[in-house]
């Protein structure tokens, strides 16, 4: 059973006020923007909701709140990760108590484990802690330098961890997915998080996709789902440059803090991206604005910013 | 005008004989084998061709045998580059003199260009010495240590080699990919060179791929592109797959001596390999041959090494 | 003014018990073999220390037993950096409540800066927190995948962090280490990390080195600086090649469990290191322990493991 | 026996006329100025010499040239290396014949050994076809992409290639330089090729140094010698930061082709450097000249350029 993420996901923003503290309020208005747009799942406190820039209490209050609000209409898929193996077992158990869709832990990026086994032994008593909710692993070499193949580090996890049902693949080795789509006859869920490849992914046959830009931009992949569908390709590889375009332009300002203003322009003002990451300045919203509403990329309007 | 190469393309072995000198009358049997396959043009002197390990003189000979055997049904593609401009200019010109189909370089690998300028000033006169034979601009980063964004690259090299009709991307970044094809409304032949990702190719829209493994295993490609042209990805992704797995096998064992003793295996004895590759023992020999022959891959038999 | 830290200063790992709990009261033991060595300064809560392993409870309880143990005789340095800021922050106004000599922080390394002024907005509220203690910035690329020119950093901190005093550069650049011993003439205290070229810090000029080696190979160092002193450079190498060998052994086995392990073996239980950290098989302790007995390297016989 | 180099030796550029074309007669000019500095030994046709970029021709005519010149007072090693083996050995075998002091070869940067005795089969041929003059491996990582241990290739070498007496370490892994230095009680040379770093070489014990900068700047490390040999590290460091200083300018401008720029300004053009490498413009070699001529690092004055 490749557990309970299909089709497009949005990881949403932790929403902060401009001084930097928790602003829960905004979440219900992130979840009807969703639900505007037919969204039905949300992988929340993942590298979009800047896990690791908020502090453990700030991510249960974020878990409960998108609990509260997904209610029965919107599943919740948690990020526990850590580098802390204490501190992920915990905020899965918290996951557990509250009842979400599933879990998914991180590869632990200090220490970079560089053996298979090392890596499952770290997340065995995670996914022990949230069992028996569905565990994804959560593959991202890009943040963590953890770079193993990860159809084996499943084969690896399989008897280990019982509840194991996918992973979200935030990484571009497209021979690899391939691995992991096929393991078992497509047991195993995989996600990829690499939206400028949607395309690619739905060729090569994922369960479905994780991403930042789907929190604003899911009306392009749509149109590539149907397109694909049809059989057009001409008109998929159209609307996939689209999502290029974007995040070209997204990378130009700071992909992450960029993509958090985009939601403020689409009315859900999500605030400011805390330290390390830098936001914009005024006057590069208003650019990044100028670039990005001539794309016939987003569900609303891009309003102006002030 | 994107060029003359489209489909599937070979990237022949330059086949010694077994004290690692040139057997060019191999190339016969070379040219025979892709015949029998229904495969009409080759990418000679690239990596598969051991440019680097070859003399000047060698290579100008490997190019003259092709251009003969090559006749008027197989066309010859030639690569030129070089790390020294000299070199490559002297074989360009020499390419033009005996009228293959068209020429290519890979970008200088010692001192690494990182200034796309730069990189287009070392072509400029390498492809200027080959016109007005079309020239492609051959990417593989991996080999050269050279990564420069190549729709980048192709926009400062449009107005300065006219005879500038494409590129060879061995590349796995396939955001890039994207911009090279779309490029002036696909004014660019754009040739994949990443044979476990035929199908993400196809789907992205490539127009043709040149590869190691179109020299031994066309079979399944034509399969990719039977599936694909009817829309089953199921069957597509299945033979995607057999090729993955054959990829595997041979990187196992060093994937540029493996690919060389399966041509020996189906009749094509292409010789060792040169230093500071490394062939595979008889032992090894014997182990690549018992892991591939099960694989639904080649156009013939695969003969049991002695 | 350079800071507290000069000469050789030891990282001291955090003691766990079996069951990988915290075992506080081998802090005692480590304090003592440390005055056995003469060695008047720790950098705790560090990389040896498993900071990124512990919970914050952990990290604060661990800070306040060095500081009971160390008393007036061993001065504590202490590293507070996390990903969070606000937990670093926490951990910068514990160190200043309870009186340590200094603190320190590593650059974040999920999200990570590229340009030097979000590296530096992101220390400075955690330096400001520990003010008026001296704080140290911690520079170690290889763990936090953060690689910025550490003159430049500290030029632009300058004005920013007043209780700047210097740098733990665990870094292999030598170049930027002589760029940052030379900033405002030697204002900056610089801590090579980099045990097995010592003898290039010295001769160089830093200010000290912290170390994870110095734990319990300690002798090595202080015959390096005796014969650096009179100039004898033959009797200088020769010391430290003996490092470079033990270090050699140490990796082969996992540096950071081996060298945890090597504690042990001088009668300072350390037990084991937390996930994804592997711990040493009973067998692999038996022959690093018959690799490193012969080595004249360290203060105590090192005992046979059982 | 370390064989023939000890102490600084510079490796010359290959002087080209305006066009491009060789510039023989200018390598008298660069003998007179090395033998004005004291230095009695030269490695050509290496990096600096822009091996990669010239045809096997002139590479022969400018060693010949250097014989000449070098006569009985200035030592030629002679750089023979090539991706192609054969090209490397016809090299050698003309080194052997015009009777240069020793060879040295770089490892294949196309084909990129990642097996010691793989990258050891490659030299072995070369350096017999050199023999019986002495051989040195030159290892260059930065710019083959061929990162081997070298204390462990020397292993290898030793049965295999008698005529080995060293190796030029063009590296920044100061504990495999320690490794090579000791190897069988210092019977290597060692050459380091990291001109900002000369003062760690000396402490470390090496035999000598190669580098570009010798070329001009020599008087810096004869006096950072002087400051060694009578043990004040503190005007040793100071000189070396006047090293540091100079090539960090040079690396503003592109450190190849600025280093050219330095020989015409001491009166010995040795004009542009090749594709792909960029030469300064008219006014980056005004601003190079204002940059450097306040730095005491020259043996003569430095010319404003015209």
């Amino acid at each position: 059973m490749p557990g309970p993420m299909t089709g497009l996901i949005p990881a949403p923003h932790t929403p902060f006020h401009a001084d930097g503290s928790l602003n829960l309020d905004a979440i219900a208005l992130q979840a009807e923007l969703f639900r505007e747009c037919g969204l039905d799942t949300v992988f929340a406190g993942g590298t979009t909701g800047e896990w690791s820039s908020m502090t453990l209490d700030e991510r249960r209050a974020v878990a409960e709140r998108w609990r509260e609000v997904g209610g029965d209409t919107l599943k919740v898929v948690l990020h526990v990760g850590a580098n802390c193996q204490a501190d992920a077992v915990a905020l899965a158990a918290h996951a557990r108590e509250i009842g979400v869709a599933a879990v998914s832990a991180v590869a632990p990026g200090y220490f970079k484990p560089t053996r298979i086994v090392d890596l499952v032994d770290f997340w065995e008593p995670i996914a022990a802690a949230a069992a028996p909710l569905p565990f994804y692993i959560y593959d991202f070499p890009g943040m963590t330098g953890v770079s193993l193949p990860m159809s084996q580090v499943i084969r690896e996890a399989r008897p280990r961890i019982p509840n194991l049902v996918g992973l979200k693949f935030t990484n571009s080795d497209f021979v690899e997915i391939q691995q992991c789509i096929r393991l078992d006859d497509g047991a195993y869920g995989v996600l990829l998080g690499f939206d400028e490849c949607y395309l690619v992914g739905l060729a090569l046959g994922m369960t479905g996709s994780v991403g930042n830009t789907y929190n604003y931009a899911s009306p392009i992949f749509r149109r590539i789902d149907a397109a694909f569908a049809k059989g057009d390709f001409e008109a998929a590889r159209r609307e996939q440059r689209i999502a290029v375009d974007m995040v070209k332009v997204l990378q130009e300002f700071g992909f992450q803090a960029a993509s958090k203003a985009v939601m403020g322009m689409l009315g859900v003002d999500c605030g400011p991206v805390r330290p390390p990451v830098r936001n914009l300045t005024r006057a590069e919203t208003l650019s990044l604005w100028e670039k990005l509403s001539p794309l016939d990329a987003f569900p609303r309007p891009l309003r102006k910013p002030e």
